[in-house]
Order: structure tokens, then sequence, then C-alpha cells
């Protein structure tokens, strides 16, 4: 379309859904026949994708989706949320304050995995045998990018994240009929093996590291990683806001009142 | 607990998540004993609630969470979405910014039709018949809180939003299976009917009206019910965001540039 | 204006700026006109107001903006700004997170206090003596809005918070001058005896109720006595998020990680 | 300090407020001596650096405070924020929905020209004649971070952003006047010369440019002049939302309902 008022509807032009007074399509479904029909795991994919999965797949998603819920109130992001509510927030404003601090490093670590593992993919494609496309990924994400690599390591579940062992498996059993390649499980624990070597001890996947093969098992691009997270944990968000509540409190702060902080500037107030 | 350091751990004490290094516990199940048998929906209500759904009762949890997840980008939550993105913001700042405005008039409708519904059962259970609760009970919502009446009327889909017919379809289905009572669906169409013949014309009950039924016949607190709408509307707000994103643009306003503003105030430029 | 175009272009309309390529107005003056000219100060006044305030009247504004910066880490904003950027955010992200939390409960009071004052300022006007409106006004506050009181009682600052006294003797100064009227430092102060009265102890005014009375001799509305208490908080929160972004870390939580949270809930992890 | 409480009041350091009840100093200063002694301004350099400025540093930050304060509800940031309160937010959620945006994109240009002027105030030092280095360093920008150049360009003021020469005029008077050294407003010029040569035509200064001249001049670190932006530009958003709060409206979009969208998926409605 185009000319005066055309050009206004297609500055907002979308491929996901459709709508007159009394109908919705939704990827091209009336929404009447996806209510009731598909799940919520199901939905999310049709959106995201355009399609719909097999069950299958669906039931891969939904590990990836239960796995990730919650870290506890330590994570600044559940820490956030709670908080949140007693400033006078609802659970609007209080999931919208812990998802925005799932950022780069709070909550990127899945899209960045989904990119590495590509990125060894791609090498790998190329006729590299994978020890040496994951040990040169590697180099190369630490050169380029950042030191910590995305989806490896833990700084409290050692020697491993209870969640990284039973993901694979899954992916493991998904790859055995042939619901996914399995490739993707594959170059994760080359990953790790070179992890392990370089560091002489074993280094845990983490849930990003674990998640991400799942993705990327399934299709799902990195940025899309990223958001299916914060979908996850928005549910722990949810739980946690609403416990806080219940609980009830004003302007909670992070430690309790007595402690404050430690001044360390010029001319302190003689204590 | 009590004392130095205690009183630090019981300032964010919960009984959503247990953890110790290499131990997971939600809601006191093991969370590798929940990745891949639970659904995420399963899970959802899990968090939220503390116990585990039954499989029927989930799947009217399902319903709910599959209706809301889009209404397009006309919708400010959506637009801001694909907005942000071009701002350089990541999926989780998309979602920050959208799920931000789902507040009281936005996305606050369904936990006030919990709340309004949560009146009317309350004055039936006390002896008033059910036309003069409903009847009642708007009166006092209308003296009270806002002369909208939440869950009914819709400014696009007239005469009927397609998802609240579907919806109320499936909680009568569950209620003849005995998953739920049906009070809150009774109590839904006595609020429409009530609306109907004030209004002397069909009021369409719309999709907060059709899913706080299901949240309240699945006993759901009206906060939770804005925030699994939340949660539910964020899968199309990763999908339109993610679209943005495939789509490109930089800083991209709500209209194309050159229609621009009106300008009402002092001192104009000449043009 | 009206038709196809111009109706996009009135969906827009705003009193506040106007422009063509090469030209901006600021409620009708030009850009290059103010800066230079005009203090910051200033120009939040003409921007929120429409005119410019006189050098004694935005002596006054600064006042406010001054007293209500920061009041340390322990306050849920500052502590979200600081867990922010260890997220990732740039200070951005970090100044949305820490404003968000500044809703009715830690960044209402301000709000509410003009709103209080004016409804004591209204019906001493009508005639009522002062005492006896200042008392029938916070009963009616408590009886249909919250029993706190906005603006007065700190948790912290006991008996007097260092703010509000020397907020109020600018104000009496202001007041001699001839640049305000000086009625709400006095409706403030009868607030204060009524509530000293009624406790039988000093109940403090804090630095909302101070900041209110200053706003409320300027002529802000309400709910701009809450945007600039934001706008003044945002500069602690600058000064934290980028003062943490120095001292560096990763995923800040709450509490030093070691104290974790306790767990409340069933089937614990024996440890 | 260190041990069980003292770790937990650490945890929270800072050098910019000290605290006990009835006291309140900021970077050393009592709050009371503060107010109504220094400008907004001068306190958000007092703040943000630690030390107090001089009246003339203090007068050449207010220019740039001053300057970058609305753009219009074209700017997605404005945009949301009037968006937000039709959405039930109050002016903290709807500055919180704005600031949000101004990422990378949309804010991070004044911060990203900070770190170009010193690059090329670098690769002067160290001996390389001002207009070679920057060229030099506008290509290795170009190489290693965006091909859009930050500071420079502008899609509607052309051939002028009118605010661009009014801040570099105060700019030259402040070095004239000893205040600054003025060598950042040469590597600007340089800037800006090296891009009209190359493009074989003007190319604006846009507003991130200038106001990053003069927070380079006065000594900010990048992250600051995108705080500082953010704090200026909020009072764009106050105002407009503000305004929008009294125009009233419910759920506004981003176009005129009637308008709605381009749907480019598959199976369309028939309309």
């Amino acid at each position: 379309m185009s000319g005066i008022g055309n050009d206004v509807s297609d500055w907002w032009s979308t491929a996901i859904i459709d709508m007159v007074p009394g109908q919705i399509r939704l990827r091209g479904h009336p929404i009447e026949e996806l209510i009731g029909t598909v799940t919520f795991a199901q939905m999310i994919w049709l959106m995201t994708r355009g399609d719909l999965p097999t069950e299958d797949e669906a039931a891969l998603l939904e590990c990836a989706l239960v796995a990730a819920v919650d870290h506890g109130p330590q994570a600044p992001s559940i820490a956030a949320a709670r908080m949140a509510v007693t400033c006078g927030l609802g659970l609007n404003g209080a999931m919208a304050s812990a998802v925005n601090m799932l950022d780069d490093i709070h909550g990127g670590a899945g899209e960045q995995a989904v990119e590495l593992y590509t990125w060894i993919d791609t090498e790998e494609q190329s006729g590299t045998p994978l020890d040496e496309a994951a040990a040169g990924m590697i180099d190369r994400w630490q050169a380029t990018r950042t030191t910590y690599l995305p989806g490896f390591g833990h700084r409290f579940h050692k020697p491993e994240d209870p969640r990284a062992p039973r993901l694979l498996g899954l992916v493991d059993a998904a790859a055995n009929q042939g619901v996914v390649s399995g490739r993707f499980a594959k170059i994760a624990r080359a990953t790790q093996e070179v992890l392990n070597n370089r560091k002489g001890k074993p280094v845990p996947m983490n849930i990003d590291g674990a998640t991400a093969v799942i993705y990327a098992e399934l299709g799902f691009a990195g940025p899309l990683a990223r958001g299916l997270f914060c979908l996850s944990r928005s549910v722990g968000v949810i739980a946690h806001a609403w416990e806080q509540m219940q609980q009830g409190g004003r302007n909670k702060g992070p430690t309790p009142p007595k402690y404050r902080w430690a001044y360390t500037g010029p001319n302190p107030i003689e204590k």
C-alpha cells in the first residue's frame, strides 16, 4: 500500500496478527480455533516462529521453559520484583522491573551461548573436527567478546548445576527419537570438554548453556533464546512478587534497616 | 531464626525455592524431577500456588494463557515493545517496556473483573438472588471504583469478542466434567445480562471478563490474574519485538516521520 | 485539523514543542534563545508549566530539587539501580529501573501531601479555622485513603528529618519577600501540630511533606510533585549507578552471597 | 570492616552518602548546607563527580541540560511516556518507560561521541595532527563500532540542528574565559570537517555531538554523558506525560484506531 493514510497502516505492518471487528487471526489461525486446542508452549512457538511445532518439539521446548523459572531472591531480578511491590507497583510493574534486569550479564547468556554454539557448528560444517572447532571458537569468543564464556561455569552450583544433565538427557532422548539432530548437544559437550581440560577441573554447564542447546536444536534464533528465558523467569518473578505482596512491607530495602551501608567518602559523620 | 546474620537471611525468606550447591527445589520438588515431567502451564500453577494442578485444571489454565497473547500493534504495550528494539534494547528491555504498561487501565481489567465477580459471589452466597447480586455489585463498583466496568465492553470487537464465547464454552465443558464449579461463568453471564438490559443492546464480554472467569473458577487471586495476563501478553510482545528487530529501523516513532504532530501552543513557527 | 492524514498529526497534538527543519521552539521560545539564558531549573518550570518563573520562584524550586536527590542505597530504588548496572544495563536502564519503583509508596508521598494540603486549604478557605480544617482533613485522609499520612513520620530520622526545617525556613523567607504566600507552610505546620498532639510526641515532617509545601506554594499540581521528585532522585540514581559501574560486580544480589535466604516452605533440603 | 554483619554493610559501600538519624551528608556536605546554597545543576555535578563546580562550569553544564529536554512526540521515548499514562501509570512509570528507551541508539550517541572525541584527543596528544587524528579515528569507529558516526547527521534538521551552533558558541566563550580548554570543540569541528569533505555536503552536528563537547570539556566520563542526557530528556518526558494526563485517553495507541496496521502474513481475513 502507499499514499496518505495507507503509509500509516504500513508503518506498523506485521505478519503476526490480523483483525477485524469480531475476528482475530494469529499467524493465520482464527483465535477461537487455537484456544482449547494448542498448549501455551505451542502458542509460544507459533507466535515467535510462525508455524506450529510437533508435540515432541513442544515437549522439548517445555523442558527449557520449566527449567529456568527461578533461582531465588539473591538474583537481582527477583530481589527487584519483591522490592517493587513494596513500593506500590502491581505485578505488571514488578515483572517489568525484574525482566528489565535480564540484560546481557543477567539474562543474555542463553542468547550468547546459542551464538557460540552456532559459530562452532558453522566451523565444524566447514570441515574442522569438532574438538578443534570448539577450541577455536572459544578462543575467538574470549578474544572478541568476553572472557566469561556464556553457558559455562557457576559461582554457586559446583561441581554441577542439577538442571544441566537433566536437560541434556532429554535432548539426547529427543535426538534418539529423531525429534532433533542432537548436534548442538555434541557441540555443548565438546565445549565443556575443552574447558575442563583447560581448567584442569570440571567446569559446570549452567542453565544458560543447557537451555541454549535446546533452543539451538529446535532452531530458535539467539535473541529468542533470551526472550524465552525472560518469559520463563517471569514465572518466578510473579510467584515471588505475589508472595512479597502477601508478606507485606513498605519500601523494602536490600538488607534489614539496621545494617545500613559502609560509607567510604570524605568527611564522615562521627558515629 | 534471629541474631546477627540470620536476620539477613530472614529478610529474604521465601516458601518458593530452596537451594544448596548442586540442588534446587521449587515448592519442595527437586527441579530435575519437574523438568520433562510437568508442562510450562503446570509449572506456572505450581510456582504461583504451591501445589500442582490436575491435568484438567492445567488445560483450562492453558486456554486463558493462549487466548490473551496478542491484540496487535495498536495496543500501546506492543507498540512500545516494537519501538524499544529500534532504540537499542534487547528482548528483555522490550518486554519490560511493554509489560510495565499493562497497568490498571491496559492490563488490570482481569484483576478487577476477578474482584467484581468475587463481590457478586459473596453477595449471592449471603442469600441475594444472582441477578440482584450482580446488579447491586455493578452499582457498587461504579459508585466506588470506576464507571468503566472491568471485563465488559470493547471499542473494537462488536458485537462480540471472538475469544469470550469460546472461553466460556470451555469453562462450561469443564464445569460439566466437575473440573470447576461453573459458578463464576454464571456470575459473568448474569453481569452481562444486567449490562445488556441497562444499555438496551448487547455489551460484549471482553478478553479480560472471560479470562477472569477462568482464573476465578480455578481459584487464582485477583493480582495473579493480572500477573498471568502479563505473562500471556508477553508472548505477543516477544513475537512483535523480534519481528521488528528483523524489520530493522532506528528510533521508530509512533507515526511515519512526515506526519509529525499538531502544535497547539503559543507562538507557532510559520509553516 | 481533520481528514485523512491530519487526524494522524492531531493524534499527537501538543502545546509543548513546535518544530520544522532547523527550528525548535519550546513553549513558544526558540531553543537557541533558551540555551545559555535560562537555568536547568527554569527550564523544568517552563516545560511543565508553560511560562518562565521569576528568579526567586526558580530559586525556591531549586531548593526542593536539591533536597531530595538521595537517601542512600537502602532505598529500593537506589539498590535497584546499582544492581541493574551489574546486570549489563546502561545508565538509562538503571535510571528506568529505579524511577519505576518511585510509585505510590516509595515516591508518591509528595504528590499525596500536595493533595492533602490542598484539601485543608480548600476547607480553610470555606471558613473553617486552620487547626480544625487540618484535623478534619487528616481524619478524612485516613478514612478514605491510607492510615499513613503522606509527608509525616520517618522510620529513620527521629526526632527530625534535617531537610524539613531547612526547607521550611526557606519557604518562610520567600513568603516574607512576597515570592509565595506562605499559606501552605502554615498548613503543613498545622498538620504537624495535630499529629504531635494526637501521638503525644513529635512526629517529624519528612522530605515529602516539606517539598510538597514548596511545590504547593509554587502552584505545581500534585502529579508534578511526583514527577519532580523522580527527577530529583534520578540524580542520586545516576551517581550510585555510576559508582557501582566503577566498583564492578556481576549480577549483584541484595546481600552477600553467603547469606542466601531463609526457606520456609515444604520439603526443605537437609543442610 | 569484615566479619558477620559488617560484610553486609560493606556489600553496599558508597562514597556518596553518609547518614545517621537526623543527619545526612552528601559527598561530605551536610544536606542542610547544600539546600538553598547550591543550584540543581551544581548538585548534579557534586553527586556525580564528588566535588562542586565553579559557577562558570555549572553554567556551561546547564547549557547542555537545557538543550536536550525535548524533541517532540515522534521520539519513541516521548510517545511511550504519553501512552503510558493512558494505561494507568503515574509520572514515575511514564518516566521509567521513556528513559528505558534511551538506549544505545536513542540515547547513547552522546556517550559514544564523548568516546570518539576522546579517541581523537588521545591520538592527537600522541603527535598526530588533528585533521589526521579525526580522519583516522572516524575510520576506526566505523570499522569497529558502527557505520553511524555518533553526534553527526540528522534525519530531520537539515542543513543544521539549531542547538549545535549555539552550544558550540557557548563553549567557545567559556574557552576564551579559561573555563574550559576548548580542545574538544576543536576536535568536534575537525570531525565535522572530515565528514563534510567525505560526503561533499554539510553534515550537521547534532544535539549529541554538541552536548558531548560540553561533557568532554567539563571532564564527564562517557557513561555520565548518557546519564545526564537521560536526566535532561526526563524534563520533556514529564511535561508530555503530564499534558497527556490532562488530555485524557485510555490505552492510547500509536495511531488513530481507524488506521490499524497492514497485515502481511498468511491467510488474511477478507476485508
